[in-house]
């Protein structure tokens, strides 16, 4: 699919410079697994300073990674100088997040000219064994030439 | 309304005791403004550890501390015993998230036996000024008599 | 508020004009009750052609009349000539869509350049009485200058 | 995966049994193309009567189809006696509903005791061509024992 081809050949360079920018996901623990173009995984390790009230991984956390991962796969496919902002999200939580860590893996469904449509899809893995804890689609913006918001 | 008169007289200090124990909220720097029946506050300091690449507060910080004000706001109002899973929530970014804190301001919109659903406003606010930055709904679980899912 | 000026004093013919071209709220049998600057009312009376299986109102009808709402709403405050297209909503649906007919209120929480926030709140009425049935949240794009796509 | 093994062996005849009932699919004219465990499709010519302003098919009428494959998807893996509700869904638009006609695939992305996750693509099909237009995620309730809703 042409929409797959990334504008910018340093894409994954770009990616990882962008999210090493992100104090959260330092803050959380998380690192970037994968970089393809259009498809980011990224993974966060359960433990309890990411937790909520029962233990397990909190909503809240397990969307921030799923979102950090479907805004880098819609960055993959953006020109340099380009800029991602997410507009919105929906998540549906379908197992309580549980296990030894998360996986997010973030995939464009439509990269559009200013709107992209990407899905993440996030697993919690233990022993080997992984198991679909969440869904996200989001709504990613092409921001072009704006003072700061770059990558 | 009916809906929200809580079934347990001491909902706050069992609020605050549950919110106590989620990890994610301590690590990110949140905390609890204000409980009444069907409705909770929860504030957090824009600072560089919840940060997205271009300095703002990332989505998933608004979004952890909008899921946490609407689930509370939605066990307000369930009896003793009872436990609060969120299910699925949407978050609409509708500016960038700046300014000095956010207040997360969330609210019952319809109690169900099983299901409520929840909305929460994001604010942020800079020298006084409050300006919407993002709204939240969500459909939170009442969970009864399970292991370990209480409050 | 500034935003609920709206940029074209001839809004309200313009809306009813648009809305007359939908051929799906003449299929519907659904009427345009109400609009001001940021808001739109749409109603729908329930009958069996606008069924589910059970004999509520189908949930892709409730929606459709949301959706309108919103998306006129937002309209309402858009320059002459700019079209409005929906680019995504969510909605969640809390009681029924039982009653004599529902009542669509949409109304626009953040009108921005490129991107507007509606939310619309749909009412049941039974003997005169009101009854929250579901709630939209919706993103409306503002198109201008492509053919086609005006109103 | 043994979520996708029906428990009424006689689904599919309960699911267009079901299908028949529902006024608005009637009203629209919409199908069903096909029934398989999990997985629902739907389809429905785009003509003036469930068109927007643009000529387009209406999101509603987008969103209705889109709800209705969700639902019978979900449906096919529930008990006999169990009845199907929708308790939200959202939807992203992202090419507009032209063509001659739309197929909505509804399929089962986790089936729980109380709550099924779904997913629907919406297809537009050109002289045999095909074009994602929209995707869906749905929430669908498992109704047991309550009067008239079953199916």
């Amino acid at each position: 699919m042409s929409t797959l081809i990334p504008k910018d050949p340093a894409f994954r360079a770009r990616i990882q410079a962008s999210f090493d920018k992100q104090g959260l996901m330092r803050t959380l623990g998380a690192s970037i697994l994968h970089i393809e173009p259009g498809a980011v995984d990224i993974a966060l390790s359960a433990s309890p300073s990411v937790s909520q009230q029962h233990g397990f991984v909190h909503a809240g956390a397990v969307a921030a990674i799923a979102d950090s991962a479907a805004g880098y796969a819609a960055l993959s496919l953006m020109p340099l100088g380009a800029g991602v902002l997410t507009t919105e999200f929906k998540i549906n939580l379908v197992a309580p997040a549980a296990g030894e860590r998360l996986v997010a893996r973030g995939r464009v469904i439509k990269a559009g000219r200013t709107l992209t449509l990407a899905q993440t899809e996030v697993y919690s893995e233990t022993a080997g064994e992984e198991r679909l804890v969440a869904l996200l689609t989001a709504t990613l913006m092409t921001m072009e030439s704006r003072n700061g918001v770059a990558d």
